[in-house]
């Protein structure tokens, strides 16, 4: 297991500035394509082209399937079309489809012309495909049996066709007209006696999908039944292509890196490399609605003027107040909104699970409560202040989690997704409410009291 | 694909109700074990209890490694020792190890002395990994062959065995004292000619991964490498095990969503079905350090008591810039949370990423200032209020940036989880240092522009 060191980028670094290019090559060819994908990152672009060079077409084209979205433009923008074509023809039909639809038109257009008709063909077809489909994903090449021929004529079938197909776990059984009709894991196919019949081997309870799903509802497919490869059906059941679960890997990484930056009041498209203007954008919204929130708060705040002033004490308060709140509502919506990305929490169950969150907040809210009472009362000597705003707390509390619960099971609801709704609406809301309530419940009780 | 709709939800309580047993077991036969943990979870504990007594132990066995770990408890709870033993025997041995682990100490003791020596002998060593180790999710199975054999008898080995190894995908080449020295794609032994040795079509450069390794490494190998199983070796380098990928995708999921409920201020311990009283003793702790940062920023507004009274105006905004704030600080320390979980980002560029990110922030935070200004100059009829306003959220927004951005690298530097950095660490210290800044700005400002 080769690792990437920082002694070892050193050495490359080194050796690629005095131009030693053999020894650099004796140094990266035996790396993975993951390793060698890695390794490109840490350099400058200027070494990372020199680097590129150096490798061959077939080890180029698993290098780009690897490597970060933003390097791989650059390293295919200093590539002719002639190396663009090499290393095309050498990778899988899904990562050809990736690296194709990177390309700029006419290069690609070049890139086409100089392909088999049939080949070009096919890559034309993926790229129709939306990119974040079982489509979009899958690669063309899958090893199929027809369902009338024996285990024996299945091995030979297989072994011919082997070098066209790359890896498989799995072979699949289609009928006359190419429709999917079982599979048979490779393992029983070892196993099996030569005599014994595919049709009589194959499990016929077939997980299929259709080119048009969304590769979420794949992802959560294969990881709900342990698959390890799944065959793409076309609106006719014929078998078109298979989605493995590296690529699954990869999917079930994105959405959790999506949900995670939407969360934080970000978009999925902030990808490193990006630059820090397209970056700025992409949070600039949420930092909007953010701010207007903070600005009707201030109009709320304004509202109390008498009474702030009366007691400059109660506005010392308020970050208290609306932190508490902030990060009650951020443990509630967090907690639902990932219950619902895992599917543990169906939506149909808002009431209990709002009524759960807000006994906890409760119990959480109490205890909070008590503490900021005791300070409250020694610092401003006020039992009585300590008191008001102890209970201000736990009435804004409960609203705070009532909300941060809601919110997210409404959005999934009306299929917004629901990592939407803890960055600004869950915030904002929380923001104003939480100072209405303290505000409104302070004056009372001190009125009351006085 | 059958799928659990509310109909077929409904059809079963029904006939559970009327004592059925018959027609739901001719329902529930044809479902995948992963269908029928959820149907399981979606019936009241009684029903629960009544359905899972109609399926057989092999079957029994699957749905309990599928099922939420909080309803496998109770399903544990409800059977005898005969019955567990029963389906003990048919699960694979992490699976098994993963259920013994979870039996009263007196039940597992039953088991253990039911089963054969060698048997229990292994499981016992099992149970000894720590549950997120390389060692804690491998199973034993492994189809492994001498290095010294030929194809065909490969072949031979494998059938003979794989009824005791289930699903596999690569075989293993051990040497003559068990140490592993290659491995073999299944498709490549399908596609040898019989007489090629073992060794002529082994893999030498194996990706194997040590009894003690964080399962969280693990995950990242296996999707950088895109492999589909992983041999697991012991201190000298002998086959003990192997993981399966369906096993890697749970530890991604898992660990997403710990990254996640770290991030939210409460713990990956939580999960559904946990009693109310615990999840609020597991989401207290961050709140109180939130609580305590709100008292200190409390007192830091209580020390500017002349010029707020002097200006009441100013202190309306202080939610407005405390939002901003810790809305500019989740936003930086999420994507650095989340590069760094991902491997984008390495520890080592703290600088450059600290300067990134304030850029971003300042051009935010100048958008932000001028709407700020805008509104401010107009509400209150004060184009200087509205000026000091608009620097110091500036001011804020800037350091909100740096520090969301280096209190998580500074945290992975030093071996701890970065996700606990988002809840507390950076929102309490924001809050804080946000509105120090803020008054101390207003204030000089103001009093200059006397």
């Amino acid at each position: 297991m080769e690792q990437i060191t920082q002694d070892f980028i050193n050495d490359v670094r080194d050796l690629l500035g005095r131009d030693q290019t053999r020894l650099v090559q004796s140094l990266v060819i035996d790396l993975h394509p993951a390793d060698t994908a890695e390794l490109l990152e840490c350099l400058s672009s200027e070494e990372r082209v020199k680097l590129f060079d150096l490798v061959s077409d077939e080890v180029a084209g698993a290098v780009l399937a690897e490597v970060e979205p933003h390097h791989r433009k650059d390293l295919i923008e200093g590539l002719d079309a002639g190396r663009i074509f090499g290393i095309v023809k050498q990778l899988e039909s899904d990562d050809a489809a990736d690296l194709v639809a990177q390309l700029p038109p006419e290069v690609a257009e070049v890139v086409f012309r100089r392909m088999d008709e049939p080949e070009a063909e096919e890559l034309r077809k993926i790229l129709e495909y939306a990119e974040d489909t079982a489509g979009g994903i899958m690669g063309w090449e899958v090893m199929s049996v027809p369902d009338g021929i024996t285990a024996g004529q299945a091995i030979d079938e297989v072994r011919r066709r082997s070098s066209e197909v790359g890896e498989f776990y799995q072979i699949f059984a289609v009928d006359g007209v190419g429709r999917l009709v079982g599979t048979i894991p490779l393992h029983a196919l070892v196993v099996a006696h030569p005599d014994e019949r595919v049709s009589s081997l194959m499990d016929r309870n077939v997980f299929a999908v259709q080119t048009g799903m969304d590769q979420e509802e794949v992802a959560a497919l294969v990881s709900k039944y342990d698959l390890v490869s799944v065959p793409v059906v076309d609106a006719f059941g014929r078998l078109v292509g298979r989605i493995t679960i590296d690529d699954v890997v990869d999917v079930i990484e994105e959405e959790a890196t999506e949900d995670i930056h939407r969360m934080a009041g970000t978009s999925e498209e902030e990808v490193p490399g990006e630059s820090v203007l397209r970056v700025s954008g992409l949070r600039l919204p949420w930092l909007i609605v953010g701010l207007t929130g903070g600005m009707i708060a201030a109009y709320v705040l304004s509202l109390y003027k008498v009474s702030l002033k009366e007691l400059l004490a109660l506005s010392f308060f308020v970050p208290v107040v609306a932190s508490t709140a902030g990060n009650v509502a951020m443990q509630s919506s967090t907690i639902v909104i990932r219950a619902l990305a895992t599917g543990e929490l169906a939506v149909g169950r808002v009431w209990s699970r709002i009524l759960r969150e807000v006994a906890v907040a409760l119990i959480n809210g109490a205890v909070c409560a008590i503490i900021l009472f005791t300070v409250t009362s020694f610092w401003q000597s006020s039992a009585k202040l300590g008191a008001v705003v102890g209970a201000s707390l736990v009435a804004v509390v409960l609203v705070a989690a009532a909300i941060g619960t809601a919110v997210p099971m409404f959005m999934k609801r009306i299929n917004v997704d629901p990592a939407l709704a803890t960055g600004p609406f869950v915030t904002t809301s929380n923001d104003v409410v939480g100072l209405l309530i303290y505000l409104h419940i302070a004056t009372l009780f001190l009125t009351w009291l006085k």
